[in-house]
This record gives structure tokens, C-alpha cells and sequence, in this order.
């Protein structure tokens, strides 16, 4: 099979895989449609992260095209969408709330295991692991906001989720990604009254305006701390969502986070320092991770399928399975919020 | 009055102040019966926190002996215990549950506010700060965990609350000093079933079996997380709560977490780092910081009175006014879990 190939820092290419093979009775052989670009998979581009050389990519949608003997509730011609993680559903920490924590778990695109970025993906555990999209004839948007819950608009709903928003919240976005965006929809899906997105680029202001933000501050640093304390009475907002991972973004989610708060935090940590004395002396709390993907998907697919939520806008730029490398070099010029791949 | 002085690190006398007046009409003045030394009064003494001249400690309990024309929920000769931090109770972060981030609020013995080691106290929003202890003759133990909750059986409840104790839990507490043994009794009330408490010192041991705990583990560092993983089949406890505020202790919590809890941290930090993969990566939070005292005592204090639970234990040792030293002494030699001062 055709498959993006990671060969190492700022080298992505398309070659040839083996086809995937059911290894395990629980596997399930996903025939892939739609795949598209994490911005964690811009760290490896960028060579900020290690990755192994081979398949890459984990988020995708497709059709179930083989099954495992042990598999039950999946058939093939199945239209599913995985979480960015497989998980076996059954562990201690599946059933308390954590597949992407599973024991037994882990990614794709990495250790062997095939990549979303390909034209066929071996799923481990697909029971547990997989979500069955029900009805047929979806639009395209509706099939586009479908894949953004493979990852980016779980992990925003996690951003918020961990933050604590509920009704009439007053929150702020540290970020304007993808992921940032995403937590500014959750945010407006959990009943925010009103959220104040941090972004400096129009079209992203736009777009998140689109998902629900309320206010838009431009600045960055002290002076975005300044200007969040100011909107807020001096005491900052009740939930600050971290969705970049640096040491800037994390200092200022703690800065603006009212006291009693949680932060709730899921970018990708690089060379971050939690400011502990604002955790202690102001009782800000974190919270946040790697999203549990595969809980949340069945709480937000009606809402996508039914077009209370449109998660996919987050996609403006696409591209095919050959041109993937464009995808990466959009997203790493920031050209593009976040890539799409048509893959069949 | 007479009252502890603090000279600077390692010098604190006994001397006399100017008797506490009314200065705003929320005032109240309490003559002062039982105070304590707080490990944080400690970090002073030891040079390791900065401390104004004068004025020292913050925990005390005692009679009210005058009030200013504003106090309408107190009368001479109540009998009262105070948080360790005074707060309006009207403020937005008051309102939200967060009287020890009060807007408005502060702290005694620094800052030119009269310490609670000594004869006399001025407490500012008298009402909003003070709790009435209801009844008359109390035993002297009664008397004793009346004290714990102005500070030391709190926080060690905020500990416990921070990291999500509830019935059946599995709970591991890292600190045997007296806010660590307050955590321990603080997860028994809550329910846990199973608590694991880190000490390698006997006489702490014995009185965190007292107060609940149910298994004592005596190594430190990764022979303590070595320990406490094997105890819960590899996965670690339900909730760590950290109690000390070192690296280490805060490097130990995050480390015998679970994947999904939350570390409950009340230990003063000094030098910390906040392994923020384990946050990310695991989804393991942190939430705590200076307990709302004054939103837990009314809902300690019946479990005191009627004798459910004995905070008061912690004092292991005890002097009056004119030997406060002592009491600094033998905690700081390790002699003594918590120094109770008896002022009349």
C-alpha cells in the first residue's frame, strides 16, 4: 500500500508499505478515507521530538475492510472513526476513564504500528479501540468534522473539560491553533458565557469568533496578562485553556487563571516551568494530558452528525495522499490552521 | 502585652507589643488562650522564608474582648478560633469558596498585624473571619483540635479535597510531619479504604495508623514508589497527596499517581520542579495550595466537638508564652511533630 514516510527531520515522502495484516484476533483492517496533520506531528518535521523513520500520522476515519475472528460489533463496509490512540477498553485505567492511558495501549505512526497518513491501518483492540459512525450519505463538512474528532477536537473538549468550563464561565484560550480553536468550541458547546481568545493572526481571530469566542486579544506575554486582568475585573478568568505547551503559553494561562481556577492545559509540553508558587499561594490548579479521545468521541458525534457542531472548519488546507508533504509545509509556514489528507 | 517576637532567623524572644485597639469598625480584639507553631513559622526561623520583624505565628484560638461597631455576629466573651488568614467574606473570590485568596485579605504576624503567638490578637472583618465555637467546657483535647483547625487539620483537608478523596480510595500521603498526618485523617473522614502513608520515623508511624493510615511505607525516593506501585499492582494510588513541598516529596507524588488523578499539594514549595510530563503524558493533576480554612472549619468543627475526630493529636509538645522558643526548638530538632503554646 502508499503510505507517507518518515525519513527523518523536515523529510516526509509517500512510498510503499506492507499491506496490513490482522495480527491478533482483535484487530480490525481500516481501509483509510480521510487522514490529516497533528500539530504534535510537526515537532518530529521540525526534529523537535523523536519519532521512529517509517509510518507516521494517527488521526484518520475510514471503513472497516477485514476483521479479527474475536472481533463482535464491527463488520466489514463499517464507517468508523478511531481516537488518536487504541486502547483495549477493558484495563483499570480504560474503565476508570483513561483509553489513552490503556495499559495496553498506544499510538499509531510510531513502534511499528501503521500511520493514518496511509492508505490501510491495522487497529489493535478495535471494539474498543474504534467508533462506528452511524447513517450514510454524510456531507463532506459533516465528514470533515468527523475526522477532527480522531484527535484535535477531543483534545480541545479535554483543554475545557480539565479547565472545569460550565455555564456562564467566563474563560480565556491560550493559543490559536487548531487545538486552541477547537478548545474555544468546546468552551462554547460547555455553556462559556463569555471566551476570550488570545490570537494575533486575522484569520484565525475570524475562526475563532466562528466557534464562539466573545473577545479577541491581540497581545502577547505581560501585556496579554494585562489586558485579560483588565477584561475581568483584575481577577482574571475561571477556566485559562493551555494549548501550545511552551514556557510562555504556560506562564501566561497561570498568569490570567483566577484564583480557585484550574488550568486546563493539553499542549505538548516543551521546556515548560510550572509556575508553582501561583499553584500554591493562588490555588490555580492544573489539569489536562493527552485527551481520552475514545470517551469523549460517542458524547460529541451526535452533535457533529447532526450539525450542532462543526469541528472539521478547523481544516483550510488540503491536499492527497501524494501531496502530503504539502500538508506538513503549509501547517510549518503557518500557511494553514491544520492539513487535511484525501486519501481515497 | 507580651508576645513572640521574630529578631531574624533562629532569634525569637518574648518581649512586649502594644496592646491590640480597634482600628475599622469590622474589628474584633481576641485575647488569645492556646496558639501553635506552624512548619511554615519554621522556614522562618530556619532563614529559609522572609519574615518581617516582630509580630510571629498565625494559628490561635480564644475569647473575644472587644468588638468595633460594625461586628454584628460576635459579643465579648465568645469564645472563637480563627483561619489562618483573615477575609471580608464579600468579595468575588470570598464568594467563590476562596476566603484565603480574599482580595482584601491577609495574614497574621507580618505585615505590621499582630502574631497569634502572643496575648492579643486585632482580627480584621471580625465576623466574616472568626468561627464561634459553640458549647462551654470543653476538654482540653476538645480545646487542642479546636486549634488543629486553624490551620494544620485544614490544610491537611485540602490536601485530601485537592486530590479527589472520596469513599473506597486509595490514597498515599507524602510528608509524616503534622500536615501529612492531618492529610491522613483528613482521607480517613473521606472515606478511603486504603491509606499509605510515607514515614521512616516510629512515633509518626504509630499516629498515622492512629488517624487511619493502613499501611506505613519507610523507604524514600524510588524505593518509596518502588513500594507504593507494587502495593497497587503497578498502577499507583488514586490520589497523592503532597505534603512537604520539597522537589523530591512533589517528584515522589506525581510518581506513585495514577494515571487520571490528581496530586493534592499543600506543602510550602521550596525549589520545586512540576514534572509536567507526568501531567500531560498521564493526565496526572495538580490542584491544592493555602487551604480556604475558614470555608472548612464550620464543616470540621461538629466532627471535633463531638469527638469524631481528634486533630488536636499532632501536638506532641508543649510550653507557654514565655518559653515559645521551645517550642520552635523542638520542632525544628525534630524532637516534637507540632509545638502547642498555652498563653492563659
Amino acid at each position: 500500500m502508499r503510505a507517507a514516510l518518515f525519513n527523518g527531520p523536515g523529510e516526509i515522502t509517500v512510498g510503499d508499505r506492507p499491506d496490513p495484516v490482522i495480527r491478533d484476533p482483535t484487530d480490525a483492517i481500516v481501509r483509510v478515507t480521510l487522514a490529516c496533520v497533528c500539530g504534535s506531528d510537526l515537532w518530529y518535521y521540525r526534529g523537535l521530538s523523536a519519532h521512529d523513520l517509517g509510518a507516521i500520522g494517527h488521526e484518520f476515519i475510514g471503513v472497516v475492510d477485514e476483521t479479527g475472528a474475536d472481533v463482535r460489533d464491527l463488520r466489514v463496509g463499517d464507517f468508523v472513526v478511531t481516537p488518536f490512540t487504541y486502547s483495549d477498553g477493558s484495563c483499570e485505567l480504560c474503565r476508570a476513564g483513561w483509553p489513552s492511558n490503556c495499559l495496553n495501549g498506544g499510538g499509531y505512526g510510531n513502534h511499528g504500528m501503521d500511520g493514518g497518513q496511509g492508505e490501510a491501518v491495522r487497529v489493535p483492540f478495535a471494539d474498543a479501540t474504534l467508533v462506528k459512525v452511524p447513517g450514510s450519505g454524510h456531507s463532506d463538512d459533516a465528514l470533515r468534522s468527523v475526522l477532527a474528532l480522531s484527535d484535535v477536537a477531543c483534545t480541545g473538549h479535554h483543554a475545557a473539560v480539565s479547565g472545569g468550563v460550565g455555564p456562564g464561565m467566563t474563560v480565556a484560550v491560550v493559543g490559536d491553533g487548531a487545538v486552541g480553536l477547537s478548545a474555544v468550541l468546546a468552551a462554547k458547546r460547555l455553556g462559556a458565557e463569555r471566551i476570550i481568545a488570545l490570537s494575533r493572526n486575522a484569520s484565525r481571530q475570524a475562526m475563532a469568533r466562528e466557534f464562539g469566542a466573545t473577545d479577541i486579544v491581540a497581545e502577547r506575554g505581560d501585556e496579554a496578562v494585562q489586558a485579560v486582568r483588565e477584561m475581568t475585573d483584575g481577577l482574571g478568568v475561571e477556566a485559562a485553556l493551555e494549548c501550545v505547551g511552551t514556557r510562555e503559553s504556560v506562564n501566561t494561562a497561570f498568569a490570567i487563571a483566577r484564583s480557585g481556577s484550574v488550568v486546563g492545559a493539553v499542549g505538548a509540553p516543551h521546556d515548560v516551568e510550572v509556575p508553582i508558587d501561583v499553584v500554591i499561594f493562588r490555588n490555580v490548579g492544573l489539569r489536562g494530558g493527552i485527551a481520552p479521545a475514545r470517551r469523549y468521541i460517542p458524547e460529541l458525534l451526535p452533535d457533529v452528525l447532526e450539525g450542532r457542531i462543526n469541528p472539521g472548519r478547523v481544516f483550510d488546507f488540503e491536499t492527497d495522499l501524494d501531496h502530503v508533504v504539502d500538508g506538513y509545509t503549509a501547517m510549518d509556514e503557518r500557511r494553514a490552521i491544520k492539513s487535511l489528507i484525501r486519501v481515497a
